[in-house]
């Protein structure tokens, strides 16, 4: 659908282990401080002097996690580097450094790797991270993607899943569902592509959606913002596997329980209208969805004032007794319990 | 060969992947100080005061870099984390610890991971690190583990690629080709259990060379001994490709030469026999064969005194002019240029 079948082809086994490694860092440029020695040893070594230091790490799989029939590799290597850097914003720290792991088959020329890795340095250089180390190696079937990413926080502001309180505010940033219905569009157009591969797609309409799921980005701006707003949440995760899911960590980790409000969830007006198209509920797709990689976090009601002006920012919901429990609040105002749906990637 | 076909089998698919995570590392104990938090929010936090971080990462492929027809789960799990411990010893520096993620086909049950996942905990609780994060996802084909280990050094012990001089003495730990050497064997019972499941191979006559493939070991004792001694190694390395692959490493990066001495490669006599009986040439096995996790390391002469009566260290070669190139120095007094070969695992 979006191969170049005319493409240069350079065969992986033509360049060897060690010079692949040399040929795809290349371009990767030291910015931080903290990084005094980055790709090309044994081991990057780092410097952080009174901060804490924050890792965490994420595979992914060709064929679970992305398809390279619609997923062009440019925006497959942004995306590895972000879905990282938003678990290091969700401790309310600054990424520093990422390490990056990659085994692919050798169905993949050298030219595949290179737009690779260069969606990759576009997204450490737009976040202003390091690429300070990785490893390269063949696989027997599809690529695989492995990134650890590495961030700084000064004790007093790390934000973890634990830590919300019974009336604490729950508040999400920007909106939620676009990267689902964005996936469920490009699914649509690759089924179309198979019966007919002369038809051109007309994407216009959902622009937004698919560049949701195409191009992701991290909320490194809300912790700028939450420092500005001088707002230290009471906990934070990054809503990867969609709304329920994480909310369900916040109130286990926590220990409390939550109502969220279904009319308070933040929607564009792009899922909306392509919920209805698809004839699935926004609703489910806001709390299932996944890939938003918005922020999630609870605030002392004391706090209110400071977010409540934000476009950025809404309040879906407060937190409760555990005892109470974990539950959507509908618009007709019933209440449904809430369940953690998570990645079901190993269902037969 | 080694499989239980009687095992306990539970499938993934009915844990889910919130709760996987949760069952494999529940007995992931916290040993290290600097380890604020481990494993269950969005990122670990680790603390450093005024040492210096350093990171490392390496991905094992099945079919490429393990084949679990003779690696049982447990001695897999063991090796992931040596491996990269290795790395972060060949840079002088304590492994303090490590994130760990695995992909996964359904072929596998739970029980398989809970193996590997012992051997990890085996190798981490021996070695003093903790497991402080990690991702498990399904894939579409075997099984990958990628792990990427953290560590502490002071600043003026760090120890790279680069800083040989010429005259050093060129150093290495252990003996060399042992594990290469019991991969042979591995897969030479491998093809007769193919033609005869009934055979029951005797493999005493390999146990050492065996147990180097299977459950390889990383130098943490040198990093000490190096300590005790008060050796700073100029340059160092470790062993993972072959030795002939690691001193072009430490020649490119230190932009020096070496007179590298056959007579010298220190080989355990298990090796010697298992060579003969095979027909290779013993010193190819200790220069390409890789995988010993021995560390290579240069010092000035004026530390010679401090390390000549060790018997875990061996004086291989000296350093010299990059002008005059890199050389193996045979028996017979002739001279031929080393190779860098590495894991040819691109080809076709």
């Amino acid at each position: 659908m979006i191969e170049d079948k005319n493409q240069q082809r350079t065969k992986l086994s033509d360049i060897g282990e060690f010079g692949l490694i040399d040929h795809l860092t290349k371009n990767f440029k030291i910015k931080r401080k903290s990084t005094l020695k980055g790709v090309g040893d044994d081991a990057a070594v780092l410097n952080f002097k009174d901060k804490n230091i924050v890792v965490t790490t994420d595979l992914l799989v060709e064929g679970v996690h992305f398809d390279l029939s619609y997923m062009p590799l440019k925006h497959l290597g942004y995306k590895a580097i972000i879905v990282n850097l938003s678990d290091v914003y969700a401790m309310n720290a600054q990424a520093t450094q990422v390490t990056v792991s990659i085994a692919v088959s050798n169905r993949f020329p050298l030219e595949a790797l290179e737009e690779l890795y260069a969606g990759m340095e576009t997204a450490a250089s737009i976040y202003g991270v390091d690429v300070v180390g990785g490893d390269t190696t063949s696989s027997t079937s599809g690529m695989l993607i492995s990134v650890t990413a590495i961030g700084e926080v000064v004790p007093q502001n790390e934000t973890y899943r634990s830590g919300a309180k019974p009336n604490d505010l729950l508040v999400v940033t920007g909106d939620l569902g676009a990267a689902y219905m964005g996936l469920q569009v490009l699914e649509r157009e690759k089924e179309v592509y198979k019966v007919n591969p002369q038809n051109q797609p007309d994407l216009e309409l959902y622009t937004y959606i698919i560049e949701r799921q195409l191009k992701p980005e991290a909320r490194k701006d809300i912790i700028k913002l939450l420092e500005d707003l001088k707002v230290k949440p009471t906990s934070m995760i990054d809503i990867s596997d969609g709304l329920s899911s994480e909310i369900m960590h916040l109130c286990k980790h926590s220990k409390v329980g939550c109502d969220l409000y279904e009319e308070k969830i933040p929607l564009d007006p792009q899922v909306i209208s392509t919920c209805e198209e698809f004839n699935i509920d926004s609703t489910t797709v806001a709390l299932n969805g996944g890939e938003d990689y918005e922020l999630l976090f609870t605030i002392s009601q004391a706090d209110f004032p400071k977010i409540k002006a934000n476009p950025n920012l809404t309040v879906i919901g407060y937190m409760k007794e555990a005892t109470e429990g974990a539950h959507l609040v509908t618009r007709a105002d019933t209440k449904i319990p809430l369940k953690a749906q998570g990645w079901k990637n190993f269902n037969d």
